[in-house]
């Protein structure tokens, strides 16, 4: 079966959740500099969450040009993981609303942590079909990012009990960390373009 | 005429559905346990209607992918389906903030039943158009689950009245049955892959 | 310059207009059957501008197929046709939630006339790329209901002074004029399949 | 690296944000000819910002015909032009609820200055790619365009301290100046179509 309805469909939900949450961006009735300064953290969990967004789409993008075939089991991983993503929207407005109050702040966290985890369930999945041998397997390698993410959302999960900011700059952290270029599986590609 | 505009069509609308649907998990406006409480109707009824936009997706996708052409008549088959999907979100979030009462419950029976009716009505528009030897036929073969799940959504419809939780136990018992991978198209796909 | 991205781009709008109008069908805060009542009119005003867009996506879809290639004003008489459908959504919410009022419906069909013109054009511009002797041409023909569809809307924003529901009874029957079977450019591609 | 997925995302991104401006556009309560005055400037405010996003998707439809592969940062680039052009519908709603005050029509502005700096950073990074000698840097040419919206933005910007209307005057001027068929690219590509 191709992939190319599989991406087309991730894209779609991808886009939607990407342009969504500035529906959370609500329009203030008024046009003062006050209405301004309440948008403003709600502005900054807009970007860290669009940031989030854009590095699955990207890894996403990366991981299923190195697949050859999808199954059913696939197409469930890939809607599990697109699951937890659509919650961004709703994670990032009540933590935006509530000027990353602990509990919002930890939801979120929670909601980072599902999706790292749908998203290594969908890339275990994938090279199991590929196989040991695979442009895919290779390109991943020994994975450090995809297992210290888990850890570092936990640990932030942790921190919302003590310190809200020190949970936020761990989210920021971990975004950076995956914003560094990853060349992996372009070179992965390059070695064995076949 | 190409089937790959009426794929892509379906997968955008398919993609909004899905995501729209988390628009109805409106952000509390505090940041307590009680709120996350409120929120969990509304969470695992939206849990429920992913797993069944998934399972449409799905399935849309293994049937398209034996269909060789389509005509005007399958483009409104498919854009009836999409109308009863399209009531997804709206029953969903109706029957999640009621905390499960039972007129919504019963009216999210009907919209599944509907879009079951749709779903079988554009099937059998395909298999008309390609013929009873086709590998569409071959691969829906009885369809016991096609002719099942409507009777199952009759029963938790008139259960709603006694019990709604009885209902329940059927969407979600539907759901499974389809969630079961349906490995008859793409065997069918394997015997003749012309 | 390609047709391709030029129908993905109106396949995205025409999928996110026809699923976010059901979101003006707001969720009812309580679970009775008058609740129910209430959304009838918002609910039959949604079939309606659901089944317009359909026969829109249907029409675009037919007279893209016959296409070959679309220049810069193509592409903007594009965006001016999905200006107006991005207007349906609105119409359909202002007149279903006012019950068929005579402004609203009025306006209403103002979107159905304006739509219809920017459809003309858009279609006068493709024939003048592609000649006299094109494909699409000879499919359009003489195009009675496109001329006849103008003349209809505005007498029903006429009729909606008098009696609104004369001039809901035109919408609908526009609306059953399109769904009846067009073979125009199915037939003429068949003819000339080059 | 293709490019399909690039063009595919930012299309559905494209689509979203021009689609759901027209949820800015609040159904009104009531039936008369007030509530119709009342969103005039809501109604105005919108088809700017439709005409904004319009341009902004033919131009990247340009752009990426002339483009043969991309890169990480390539979609990066892409990324912030779609954050900033997520933003209209805020900007879009906030100007219009307020009647064009100063402060949401200047902050358009600053909307419309990061949207034309970021298309401006993408167009970069693709001549960077290409090379000197590419046929997307002999098509942007001297890119007067580029170069004076973002200073005739800050023009406006300043203008909205004193006079308002001037300030939408310059925002309309800018838009007619890139609504002027733009041929470069076309033309380049027809000298030199390999």
């Amino acid at each position: 079966m191709g992939k190319t309805r599989l991406e087309a469909f991730s894209d779609g939900v991808l886009a939607i959740i990407i342009t969504i949450m500035v529906l959370e961006l609500k329009v203030p009735h008024d046009a003062t500099w006050a209405a301004r300064g309440k948008l403003l953290p709600v502005f900054l969990s807009y970007v860290l969450s669009f940031v989030y967004v854009g590095i699955y789409w990207n890894n996403h993008h990366h991981m299923l040009h190195a697949v050859r075939q999808v199954d059913g089991a696939t197409l469930w991983a890939n809607l599990h993981l697109l699951f937890w993503l659509s919650l961004f929207p709703f994670a990032t407005g009540w933590m935006g609303e509530n000027h990353f109050a602990a509990l919002p702040t930890a939801a979120y966290g929670v909601v980072l942590l599902m999706a790292a985890i749908a998203y290594w369930l969908l890339q275990k999945r994938l090279i199991a079909a590929h196989g040991p041998e695979s442009v895919l397997q290779r390109a991943v390698g020994r994975d450090w990012k995809g297992k210290a993410s888990p850890l570092l959302y936990l640990a932030a999960i942790g921190l919302t009990a003590w310190n809200v900011w020190a949970a936020q700059a761990l989210y920021v952290l971990v975004a950076l960390l995956w914003l560094i270029p990853d060349r992996r599986i372009e070179q992965a590609l390059q070695h064995d373009p076949a």
